[in-house]
């Protein structure tokens, strides 16, 4: 199918065509109902300033909401052909309503397009990692409400350092994890910005359009109203969805490697069921926490992916560049690891089991110096005198 | 001067006492002030509960007072021999005020003492750099009221797109800098909570400690809770710290590139005053922007930063590694870099001129094609019809 | 299809599965040849020690051929439900050849079977990015034989500093890929070693195999003779062949940003042929660059791609961690992105055009200031003295 | 003391300069050595070309020889007034030499000159750290002659896999390390290219000079011929070096994390002398791993700076531009942190002591179930037959 912005007279270059249409085609399956949410806003915001009349607003509508449902079954096919999502709909509105659909993209860009069907997606996806965060949250206090007592060494430096309890340890990441939560709603909040209207970067010239009636329509909270800054902003508001996310996979990342070294075999005190392990081709007797070592492993992924995103633009001039379509695969993958990761770890961690007799038997000696040290601070011993005492006893241990 | 934590008998290892002091007695000069007030807040605290007698709380505080006397005037000396300022505090304490000296300590660890100096000096860093950033804001306005009027050439794909302003130009810039000075809230917000004695991760044993008296006094909005969690956030609060610095600097880096662009021989309609540039050892012309270029390449430095923060905790299981001693530098250096960098850059900002003729001379023809696409649509042709007929045009241009 | 290292009576739960499964299923298509390669390698090395009989080795070699031969038409299907190339090849022997076939993996592990697979192929992959870079080249000679002559401005800090010509320019980006293609066989040489025969990183206990047979077979320089180190290299390996990747799309980046400069509209003395430019949805006169800013954006996907490998098994411990399963995708991203960027490179630059008169125009007094200088020289005033007599003729253009 | 490059009449601004020159005269002292080298050979090369008098270039290569004499001794100081090395001794040239000084930078660029210091003094910096790492693999083999025999469990996923020993892990940093050194001479043969003569990147036009003869009198290998190129390579080379050393604290990121995880306090069979350890303020008892963390800690650095400087030059066109000055500092920090971790390790690795007692009570039965199942295969069974029959052994465990 034609690309809309293709020139008389010119043949389109295959290789050129296939380099540059990458695998939007594939990325942008997830986005076609926002882009015809946001396509159905702007005909609306058209009919009002008098472009689009009544009847040619309903029928362009009509017809997207018919794609809507057609892709809520999974069956609007994009192919590499149809450049990508946007292309597909604007084309697939002038099959079905000739010259009425050859209007829909009047007074607005693909750029600010396709910005506004990115962040009522990106939205939509940030409310949905807060809810799997939720879900993690839960699981943990399940996990606590079953073992919370058990009392475990505590570890600073990877040594033996004071009493801790699952309790402690449970709680440390339901508390680093809520303050992820409260923190995603500036993130949230920063991209609840209406691009729509901002053209190409540099407004939109002659027309009167009505900005605030789409942004009203799509329930942004606000107008961005600069639209050279709209266009800087991608890249930049990808990177920031993007470090929040790797902040969440950051406390993951220390929550599974926890598990991990709590398990071990000599050392470990949580017992992963074996259902939940994987095995060696070599070794019979293996029982490997591959879940929670790929786990692990996404905090490197999606901080690779914030820095691409982050790398990308830089000492670029303002305006937009075809490099900063890349941004928005960082961020699909990013979401997609995020989900499937913590989706499968809330699964898993309510599974945990704590076994008491081991953790009993780590509970050595030295764990309780610091009390030592306390109890003679109570009968008048200064702190560092007490320290000094207490530590000689400890020295050849 | 012997560390606090000397084992008795134990000879140390030159080597290895200068390998983990590293270069703490440098970074740690500017935190003089603020581990006093912790050591106070934390003094009060233990008269309240009864570790410290009123005269010894007052003796104390006297002398944490008197040294952030002699550091406001540059002379509380740091050396490597004091390992690092909060032994040297103490060590000064013990000095002046004999056993009283001896107690301070009682009831923290060196864990949550570090972190809570740490947390204030962030909280002023940050409040420091929201003044720099409104600086900068206050040139572009200044600069936009002087040249505000004059049309420039707007760029899509480094290509002449649309016609653009300077008024246009500098928004877009106060825009997302204000988006930024917002974002610094969610930012400080997060981190505005007191860690202090959650002890080495593991809380504190057999002392009643109290310490919402401490928050109060020290002025954190709230507690952090879970003690293993105060650890656990080290590095991570940098991380965020570190990855709003890098958006700052993301919003630097495209208006310095924009001016050495905007500025550039045949094309610039910016013109950087001759004092503001520097020159060639060989080609006597040469007016280079290196005050801009340094501008521009501090991004990459923010972003380094923001990484080897973010790398650095990675795998490690829960509680305090010394690794993480390391982060507090990255910091320091990304809110020198950034403070340095925008306090340059807003005393050039508002000297920059613009070209206007030379500006005009570059409004050609085709910045308007999208002009005359929309009075075809206001004649009613459709969008796509009226793209055509204008494309072909422009087709052999 | 059952997991091999299955175990009895444990019913395998389906989420883990599927995410400890990932896309290795895809990924591993391009594997297919390379692990039977191997496998008749060691096949044959285990008929050399006794273990198979010559009828045994010579039905395995003959199944692992026709496996070459359903792969090289593409018929042979991996699902998510056979693991990895690897169980599929093994499950395939099993089933046409039985107890025969679960012979196959005496004396080798997982570990060093995949290593030994994964070096194969980027060794192979390393040689097509070596043509490819040598078209690259190829196509730049072209261009300079087209248009060598031209002069042009030469820029430093973006701004015009001496005369230079398509020649220099284009003979710039020869010498540097020429530079690569010496550094890519270091990187080769790096990793051409034998893993086969290191079993899971501690050797292959009781059974006498022979390593060297095995390398000989596989036509690999050397052994990598420690177990531990085989496993540790993985991800360092990785790394390093990212690195050299990188670098390739370092010259690149710089390559298609000059052009992207150099073909500006007030600017521009390359003409980018309409053919292989692209359009805008809203401005019917734009033919962007598209292809050279996507080229341009993959440095900054392959610098992320290289630190995720490096990022990935940092402070973990020796010895396979299922983390490390995640460098593979990398690398293959690494080499695809590398390749297909590459190959529409070659294509489109030896069509690039050079505007001869435009060039002339931009070809202004200042770029030869420092040419009076040296014939000021060559009378006899020493160089700093002729620098200031020719600066001050220029200070105030 | 004033610029070279100063434009008459035009003030200096401070806060510019200030900005402009950075820590140059920080970083710069390493280089003074280096850059008087540069300057004797460019000197001879004057002379030989006609452009100085053998007494003229005697005079000069007489001072430079003092100034490395006074440099030897830490005589030589470089302060902020001084911009940096380069114009530093220019002018002591000038001021010791008059008329005579002045002709010094005659057919060279700041670019060139830089370039050559930098690469002289890379060379040696890459020397140094050859020999480091060889005092490295020395120690390990101290280490391995004291403990090889000693077996100790081999680990894969952090769990128990099969019989290794003090010996096999020794040998996989051997290997590893010996790798490096390796790998080093191509990085060292790829920056070993005189890039003296190419002026500031279009070359030294109207005078013949000879850069055949300064190569020669430098020691490079090879001439850097395309002086484009040279200028693009400024970031690109830098990336190279540092992501060799980034390689070398990789291996040691490894080894160090054995080290902590190889002492823990119930799994350790890796005793560290007391006096490599350091305490806790509250905790008496503790004998912390602070060096090896420290020593953990450095591969983020290295990782980190890697990156920037190779995110610095990214999309820039070709050319210097002065954001590359900032490269040379991220070499200097990466040599320096290598340097010193490995000097600080190699001298505590020898003293690393191992308990066999504890080693061998962690050799439970099912490190050896390989073995088993190998004994089985020896028996006629074949491997994945054996495998099962071992493998429900070990299920319940």
């Amino acid at each position: 199918m034609a690309k809309l912005w293709k020139k008389k007279g010119i043949k389109e270059n295959d290789t050129i065509i296939r380099f540059t249409v990458g695998n939007d085609y594939l990325f942008d399956r997830r986005l076609v109902k926002y882009d015809c949410l946001c396509s159905i806003a702007h005909a609306k915001m058209l009919n009002k300033i008098g472009i689009l009349t009544d009847s040619e607003v309903n029928a362009i509508t009509k017809t997207l909401e018919e794609i809507i449902h057609i892709d809520s079954k999974g069956k609007f096919q994009i192919t590499p052909n149809d450049e990508d999502v946007h292309t597909k709909i604007e084309n697939y509105l002038v099959e079905k309503l000739g010259d009425v659909g050859k209007k829909i993209h009047t007074a607005r860009s693909r750029n600010d397009q396709v910005l506004c069907t990115l962040r009522l997606y990106y939205k939509s996806a940030l409310k949905d990692i807060e809810k799997i965060v939720v879900e993690i949250i839960n699981a943990l206090k399940i996990f606590k409400r079953k073992y919370g007592k058990v009392q475990i060494p505590g570890f600073t430096h990877t040594r033996k350092a004071m009493v801790s309890s699952i309790k402690l340890w449970a709680d440390s990441f339901i508390e680093a994890l809520t303050d992820e939560l409260k923190f995603g709603k500036s993130v949230y909040e920063l991209i609840d910005k209406s691009p729509l209207g901002t053209g190409a970067g540099y407004g939109v010239p002659v027309l009167k359009i009505d900005r605030n009636y789409t942004k009203k329509i799509l329930g942004f909270k606000t107008l961005q109203y600069n639209p050279i800054y709209v266009q800087n902003s991608r890249g930049k508001f990808e990177g920031e969805i993007l470090s929040f996310l790797t902040m969440i996979m950051y406390d993951i990342n220390k929550l599974v490697s926890d598990i991990i070294f709590f398990s071990e075999d000599d050392l470990g005190f949580i017992k992963i069921p074996v259902e939940f392990t994987t095995g060696s081709s070599i070794m019979p007797h293996k029982k490997n926490p591959d879940v929670f070592e790929i786990a692990r492993s996404k905090y490197s992924k999606l901080l690779s992916l914030e820095m691409r995103v982050k790398i990308l633009p830089s000492n670029l001039i303002s305006g937009y560049h075809r490099d900063l379509q890349e941004t928005k695969e960082c961020v699909f993958e990013g979401f997609d690891t995020v989900k499937e990761t913590l989706i499968v770890l809330a699964n898993v961690l309510s599974k945990l089991e704590v076994d008491k007799t081991k953790a009993h038997s780590l509970l050595t000696q030295e764990l309780y110096a610091t009390e030592e040290v306390y109890k003679l601070v109570l009968e008048g011993v200064p702190f560092r005198e007490a320290y000094k005492i207490i530590g000689e006893k400890y020295l050849n241990e």
